[in-house]
């Protein structure tokens, strides 16, 4: 699958403001996401397979990469098309090894060390971050513009700029280097997610296409 | 592996009163521990799998089958012999798939529906419990010596006795049919974890002697 990295939502069910998170999905496809993770951090994991199953049946539709935080043996189970590792998740190189060459899969890099390690380990993309202040999580570290831009220039693997990402900074990220951007709340506590969707999406193309018009090296 | 279930340790990092658990694992298998299983419900996951393969390697050396509890990609990133699911856990027919036909995979059942449901799914074992009140999980739901009886008739699979179970209690269990006894806290917090596994172990031996002596369908 190959891997679009434009809008990139993070779907974490206990952040939906009590709403379904399949409803939330369809609406934030339907508005231009280009790539799904279903992140669970508590509960019972036979009810996140459950919600897996109908996720992966949804991006299918939409054409669009499924993948799974942390969990390597859900996103076997489930036949998604990846995971996404924190540093202090399951290891890259053994994922690898146990979902073969065709997985996708994404390392959280903070910094150009971790970058550098997670691209030697065979990840194919980086998520990096937090770039703003966010209410998805608590104390986060902010890396800030710069902290981005660091990371893109540290690495060959394409970024995904993630914290506090909305409409409005979404530019500012695309600039800096990154391939897209990732949210939570921003689409899953947004009144209108396929809305919020769209307008992330609409930020994203029009940064990208100013990007091009760009000789490479210049941060315009 | 062969299965081996008179004593199983629950080795929960989270409930070792502050000792190393490694420590407590290698006094409990120099006690007469037949199985081993690491329960890890929060914390960075890279620690729990270093943690592991020191396990792994100690089992090893003991010929002690060592299991994982829930993560069935931990189990595979660490070469275990197999692992221990939960009701709500990851599907154990999932876990066979993965796993392959060698692997061990214990399920918790409580009611004689859990059980047959487990064995249906190709379960090598049940754990059964909680027998008796415990101290190491919050409000357990108690099954009782005749929940655990109850278990044991509807199964052709072993079942190991879990929930505050002690060298004073082991017998009991015995008696109604398991074929071991599984504990947490009643090794990892003893004061000497070597001493309370020979006393569980003692325990164990004596009553499956006896038991071996009646004749069969005798509850004694």
């Amino acid at each position: 699958m190959s891997l679009d990295l434009r809008v990139y939502l993070v779907l974490d069910p206990a952040l939906t403001s009590g709403r379904s998170p399949l409803e939330i999905a369809e609406a934030a496809l339907g508005g231009g996401v280009t790539a799904l993770q279903l992140r669970w951090k508590s509960g019972p994991l036979r009810e996140m397979m459950q919600l897996g199953e109908a996720l992966r049946a949804l991006c299918r539709r939409y054409g669009v990469p499924f993948l799974i935080n942390d969990r390597v043996d859900v996103a076997m189970a489930l036949h998604a098309d990846g995971v996404h590792l924190g540093q202090e998740d399951f290891p890259p190189e053994v994922a690898r090894h146990l979902l073969g060459p065709q997985a996708l899969i994404g390392v959280s890099a903070r910094t150009p060390a971790q970058a550098q390690a997670a691209e030697a380990a065979g990840a194919d993309y980086l998520g990096s971050g937090s770039v703003f202040p966010t209410a998805s999580r608590a104390n986060p570290v902010l890396i800030g513009l710069e902290g981005l831009a660091a990371v893109v220039r540290s690495t060959r693997l394409p970024v995904v700029a993630i914290g506090g990402v909305t409409p409005e900074n979404a530019a500012a990220c695309i600039r800096m280097g990154a391939a897209g951007v990732a949210v939570i709340s921003a689409i899953t506590q947004a009144p209108d997610p396929a809305a919020a969707a769209r307008a992330l999406r609409q930020a994203v193309d029009e940064a990208l296409a100013e990007r091009k018009k760009r000789p490479e090296g210049d941060p315009g």
